[in-house]
């Protein structure tokens, strides 16, 4: 006969709260300050090395906005959670593995903004972890014994689609990256407005 | 029919203690260790080198002064609440972008004490911090929905004065910095003074 | 006559998940963004040199897996537990030293891939934490005044056999490195494999 | 008539768990992962580079211990109390301030280990933390209204003891420094015999 330990599902969540908040919090080391190189007046050149750094502070604001979300994502589904077992806390580990990703590929795309391939790995990492979030969605839908009461359908609805708004989000960057990479994280705008239109769905 | 998931106050708490401490610590390392030219006794050439970190230390110092003000003011703030609705939490979550970006705006002034731009720029950074604090405590005065128990006059009016005191604070490091940036960060000498004066205010 | 405060566990708590977080977070600053040299096209240069990270971002995750694994060994561990004594919160702190290497250890062989010496220090690294986990479980199943309720053998040897199963891996991987250095974490895989062999053992 | 907000205890506990987490993590950025020049085979420098980083990892561990000590005593002086007021916060920010500067002075005392002015610098910041503790003992014993119940002599004793054991340490790393500046570390050995004794102290 096998057994299994129960998971401290206050530590899950510590753990989690942790990881995000530094993970937002390294993103700004993504900002070079900016040199000035000797015998330059600093008044004369920072001005323009300054207004260099808008790839970065873009991507660097809008990967924070992303990790809010997924961190309110993780907080929406533990929410609906009175235990948790072991495959859901190795599916929340996967995701925290991509997520300490993300300072790393925010700073890939916030120095080659204009790189397709830099666009396309940060895209790739949002757009999995989004993926994971809907996966995580349906696996508590189908694990009654782990929710305070069954899951309505509009809840999974809206927590799958606030999910996939990533996903679709980093779709249509890289789409956008094809020709015009420099541009292609405005294809996060999309993000705010799903979650804008899933604030609307019916609740049941 | 729409609905709203309640949100877990303490895992927000959690998240702003966390990134608080992070973005307190990573100021540290806007400090260089300093480089002895290779051939040169570092007993020799540390005493200077070290003595010219003061603009460096001075403005960590005041940064990490300055954000423990704004996390006492998160948790006065949370301490009036029974609950928190999604504004509000959106709300907290762009505080928490202006945050993580002070260790970035404080490396500048740091390295570029004398630069005007650098001034304006950390002064800009807490500036704003300290209005949106000032918006959040409007924000829960209009809405006794997530309050214990409605707002006092005396306890609003303080909140106010204490969050704006940084904004103050800022505005005369910049009126300073017209002259002398490089004695601009003295301006932040008036956050203690007002919070001394709002200690002294009545409390209804 | 002397009498020792107890010690909050709670707070021990969170401790060790805050010191969890931010190594498994900071692994990921091991990765180091390439630089493409100036004159080059970044998507030109981009590629090969993202290609040439893979050894960085093995070493990152297999580093952030075993974290993990430790982490989930303290919060097992603290499952158990009713009180901490002095003792036991010393091992602990010894363990969280070992911990704050990783980071460390994981750069050296991300960087050194083919050095033996850089694969046999993160393997003793990891192999120690192994090894205290294994003398922590011990410690409890000795020190029944700490423990919730006596500690029944299955657990014991299902603690021990996963604790080890980290130290058994660093032996096999210091092993493979003696021939070829640069296949050495695959010894790694031996921990999910003997962690699904722990989790078939009986409980009791 | 003023008043005073009461100060939420636990968020401030989290604030110090997590600002000691992140201080004791980040020593480890104070070891530089070696550079092995161009050319050269890992294999042949690793060893001798590795070697030569001894400085480094004594600094950093002594560091790391140093600080599990002032966690420590975070951790008692908050179970004796019931509430927390605003200069009892205030003295936690100032040591938090000083703590924050840890990775920094170890830093130093870590690339420049034969430099009394870094030796003394390290001491002095872990001294005056040391002494700042000792305040809190001293303010907190005569703060009744802030306690459970009043402090025993032997508590209020052995907690002054212990938080000056490391300033008497740091006192005498400062002695040795005069003429030996590279074995001044092993001054802080004091730290753990002093509080060997200190457990053996009667508690009333």
């Amino acid at each position: 006969m096998t057994a299994e330990t129960g998971i401290a599902k206050g530590r899950v969540e510590t753990l989690i709260d942790g990881i995000y908040a530094i993970a937002m919090t390294l993103l700004v080391l993504t900002i070079d300050v900016p040199t000035v190189p000797q015998g330059v007046s600093p008044d004369a050149a920072l001005p323009a090395l300054i207004l260099g750094l808008d790839d970065q502070v873009l991507a660097c604001a809008i990967a924070f906005l992303v990790l809010t979300g997924f961190w309110r994502a993780h907080e929406e589904i533990f929410q609906h959670l009175s235990r948790i077992n072991r495959t859901f806390l190795n599916l929340n580990l996967i995701v925290l593995l991509c997520t300490v990703f993300v300072p790393f590929t925010t700073s890939l795309v916030a120095d080659y903004s204009s790189s397709r391939l830099a666009v396309d790995l940060f895209a790739l990492n949002l757009g999995v972890i989004g993926l994971l979030f809907a996966g995580q969605w349906i696996y508590i839908s189908r694990s009654p014994e782990l929710l305070h009461a069954p899951l309505q359908d509009g809840v999974l609805r809206r927590g799958l689609l606030r999910s996939l708004s990533t996903t679709i989000a980093a779709v249509a960057a890289m789409l956008i990256a094809v020709t015009m990479p420099i541009s292609a994280n405005w294809g996060y705008l999309l993000i705010p407005l799903i979650l804008a239109v899933s604030n609307r769905l019916p609740y049941r």
